[in-house]
């Protein structure tokens, strides 16, 4: 609806600071500890538990995002082993506080799969932009670990919880998908509203010149790097 | 004492490294934490408190300073919503432990007016030198909020403590004023006196030439940056 | 037995980004108490002590080291006093469970002096390659708290402990002795091994021309960082 950048053939961005995207990536993974073992509300096993398999997923994402780029790329990338993180960070989230440490570890190495394949050659093919792969990422990968919470959820894991496909219960898989269906037109529905209002007052869309200028400039006056001759 | 720096004048510094502020300001933030949650000395509800207040009064200033920006310089900048978040971490230390979170925002939203006046209005017209704004955020945030303790504090968060002006009490702000005058009373002699000792003894301020080559290099012999060719 | 990197004489590395150096050891320094403290595997005092001892020795660490660069090169340098914290982490690491905060700040005085001696004296005399001082400061650093360990143990820190040769049981340091000489001739032997079936497999050393180019270029295909003009 909003429209690609401008200038987005004939200049592809590519990380200008890799060594801040691994930090980045670290204290994001390091944070994420707190949102899934802190969900349990208490200090217990459950929190324990929700603190590994969000390690081990996310460890396990970056692993074989790397191991898809070197197939696929030729050379695997710093780059590509964060991104891999961040999925598996986002597909653990719904499980993490029903799945085992095993179940871990195939969420990881799967989510990598299904997202690269998003970013790396349906993105390029649908030709939409989105410089965050916000998408791709956190969409496909959200929509992934939703899904993978129906077939690998335990109650050995959780009695509370319930069993997924893998343990015997299909049921869970539906009622998953339905979620997912439900919350994909609930944020369907509701950001059009969001943006209709948005672009109706403040506008969408910042003008073509601010636009090449760049919004550090045009909108805070700020450069993010000054550099003293 | 000290005078200012020899080329300010000509050479205004600028911030270098947008991205570093913004993450020196998140790992400060985060370790504040520790730092007024901790100083409870349990893991109890008045730790729990002193933690919330002190995530929404960093939230709440750093937000304040951007809409002050915005309306003064009309633009809202990422080094501006820093030094708000730090003016709010400053203002809610004194208080993490006495006041509701309601209280926290209203001392958030406050206090960076005070420190934009300071830092942005009576600074340069009283010409001083505070290359850090030590004074204007870290000075002049813990005073407000020292005072705004014995305004909002309340015996419904802590039993131990005393309620505020605006909880009935008037004779907390009193305390709270005869506190902030004796804190800076004692600062300004005792400073005065290890500043008159290193004078003598070390010196106080390095000669013109080292001063224009930078400490970095005229002290410790090495540069931030080596970019090689 | 792999040999020096190429262009090594003529190309002096220089640490090329300070603050960086600097974050990346605040992290570690971080981390590290998890590392010292959770390995007590309870929320006690013993982890207490582990933890303040790890700050302890860090600091009194870095701060040793400072002023041995101050005496020896005539000026301290940040990157000694993060290289002198690091040292610090690593002797107390095996004597965190069992030493007191004082033993701590002789700990890591004594540490920096250790390592200094084998960076910048021992080193440069044998002419070995070690790019991240893994050796110096890790290696010798460990083998030290090894032995300090075998030193400044004491029963009144942790009871299921043994006392050192200060607290009159010469035994331990005999233990501690052996216990090092023992992971010495370990290391040595299984790292030996698994040099020479890389060796055979996939190759110990990439090629001249991918060794000049560098290996973010040559192995992943990235670079740290783009700039665009």
């Amino acid at each position: 609806m909003i429209g690609r950048r401008k200038n987005l053939d004939s200049n592809v961005p590519v990380p200008h600071d890799i060594p801040m995207v691994v930090l980045g990536t670290g204290l994001l993974w390091f944070g994420w500890f707190g949102f899934n073992a802190g969900s349990a509300l208490a200090a217990n096993g459950l929190a324990v538990n929700a603190l590994i398999v969000t390690h081990i997923a996310a460890a396990s994402a970056g692993l074989s995002w790397s191991i898809i780029e070197w197939i696929h790329n030729d050379k695997p990338t710093m780059f590509g082993m964060a991104g891999g993180a961040v999925a598996g960070l986002v597909a653990i989230t719904p499980a993490a506080g029903f799945v085992s440490a095993t179940s871990a570890i195939i969420i990881g190495l799967l989510v990598s799969v299904v997202c690269f394949i998003s970013v790396a050659i349906i993105k390029p093919k649908l030709g939409y932009d989105d410089s965050l792969d916000a998408f791709g990422v956190h969409g496909v990968g959200g929509i992934f670990g939703a899904l993978a919470t129906g077939l690998f959820a335990s109650k050995a894991i959780n009695s509370q919880g319930a069993d997924g496909l893998f343990f015997g219960n299909s049921h869970l898989l539906y009622v998953q998908c339905i979620a997912v269906l439900a919350t994909v037109v609930y944020s369907l529905i509701v950001t059009f509203i969001i943006y209709k209002i948005i672009d109706l007052t403040i506008g969408m869309r910042v003008n073509e010149k601010e636009e090449l200028i760049g919004l550090d400039l045009a909108e805070h006056g700020e450069r993010a790097y000054t550099i003293l001759e």
